[in-house]
């Protein structure tokens, strides 16, 4: 058994992991990618640090069956409730998120001493200070500004995108305390909106840099399956031959909605009912003797 | 035991059933209301029938200890999609949505021979063919045109009201094929949407029969309380008094965005985890003897 060439499993909420899994296929181009996406449960942008915990715990004891080398919790707000408590609970595998090489790229971005960095994320992402700790413990005099755009996620899943006068109103609602700050790095702190990027660049301006977590995750991914000499030791194959999804509701929607962020087509992902999760967590329990 | 004076259960997979319970509550001046509302969980507007049948039937099951008298689906996606699967389920206990009722009102809001009547809801809603059914059994001739409006939720519970330019231009981009097609009524296929009843109004035009489904529902449940001579023998009390909620996630973001669909304050709802509703259905399931 080569543990190098077992899957990297990536955790979502539901299809906004899917650009990390893009950008993870493009930079790591011999590796597997198991995708879980909790689709009967989303979103988590509007819920509870204990729920999101215990929802992200479920789908690391399930995906532990594919005996994963790497965990990615590709989803912002999971990365800022849930990183911390798993990687304690399921060491030694290693589990990383998009919040800290988000937060790592934006604070090497610029060279001005006192940036203004804004960053805009899920309400549970913002309150969660996640962002704002891993930015300040790198730049302790840079300025934040920190918005919750929960509209930007529903109008991507409804097929809106940069052209449409309502994302762009949008947008320019947000984005006004930025603009009015004179912002110098703008981070996307949920792995939607990178499908927006074409509308959020000409609303904040050509001299910010956007930071996308996605392709920045990608790249730290890389970099520590690198030192801990895990690269996979296969071929590289076509794209979607080395990708495998799992949903917890409505694989077709899946399907329908996921080459927009993939780049390519996919079959219908596989359905793993929210009550599978419970099982396994309430039978091991029960079967004690009492 | 008076079965007269059990509450009524309003289950809702959020916060906009708490229209429903102001109806109610106004309508039946000596009920008690029992909600539940599936915040760790909602929305269902993008989930499947199985899905959403499965966690109605977790709620109904765990309100059954609250022995209620009626039992409202206050969410229009459940009532699509759950409620003739329910009412067999827990015969005799009577189960009544919200779909029902608006369709009746929609029928029969005009004299028109021929009526266009437009319908906003969620995509499961609409996809249901619920409404299109449900009035078409009452008026076979009536154009319908149904649009799915899945931005307006999230955009209520960000807070925004008719007044704000971002939800006019939804509205407008939403509306538009209806005002094309001079439809005479248009029923309101979510509970959430009568809080945008100006920004409405003012799209449509003053000549269009506007029906709320949550004014309709409660109309509905006080003749059949009267028809089963189930009408409560307490006094009125006051309506903070008369209603209990419980939620699945996050009590205070409930308790802070409630007042605004209830129209009076309310303390911080009781808390059920989704584990216990799990716990309900597999604990029996296992504690057979082999």
């Amino acid at each position: 058994m080569d543990a190098r060439n077992n899957p990297i499993l990536v955790i979502d909420s539901g299809l906004g992991g899917l650009t990390v899994v893009r950008a993870l296929l493009n930079r790591l181009p011999g590796e597997r990618i198991i995708y879980f996406g909790d689709t009967a449960r989303l979103p988590y942008g509007t819920k509870t640090p204990e729920t999101i915990q215990h929802y992200i715990h479920q789908i690391v004891q399930w995906g532990l069956r594919h005996q994963p080398k790497h965990v990615v919790l590709a989803c912002n707000t999971a990365s800022a409730l849930a990183l911390p408590v798993m990687r304690g609970r399921f060491s030694p595998i290693p589990i990383t998120g998009v919040v800290e090489p988000g937060a790592r790229a934006a604070a090497g971005a610029t060279n001005i001493p006192e940036p203004v960095i804004g960053v805009i994320a899920t309400e549970a992402t913002i309150r969660s200070g996640a962002y704002a700790r891993a930015i300040h413990g790198r730049r302790h005099r840079a300025k934040l500004i920190l918005t919750s755009t929960p509209l930007l996620v529903p109008m991507i899943e409804e097929g809106r995108s940069s052209d449409d006068p309502l994302v762009q109103l949008a947008l320019k609602q947000y984005l006004k305390s930025m603009i009015d700050h004179k912002i110098d790095v703008l981070v996307l702190g949920c792995t939607h909106y990178p499908l927006l990027k074409k509308a959020i660049r000409t609303v904040v301006g050509p001299q910010v840099s956007i930071i996308d977590s996605a392709y920045q995750c990608a790249e730290d991914v890389a970099a520590r399956l690198s030192r801990a000499n895990l690269w996979a030791s296969l071929r590289s194959g076509d794209d979607r031959n080395r990708f495998l999804a799992y949903v917890t509701d409505d694989p077709d929607r899946f399907a329908k909605l996921a080459p927009r962020f993939l780049g390519f087509v996919v079959d219908s992902p596989l359905r793993v009912a929210p009550e599978v999760l419970y099982q396994q967590e309430i039978r091991p329990a029960m079967c004690q003797p009492a």
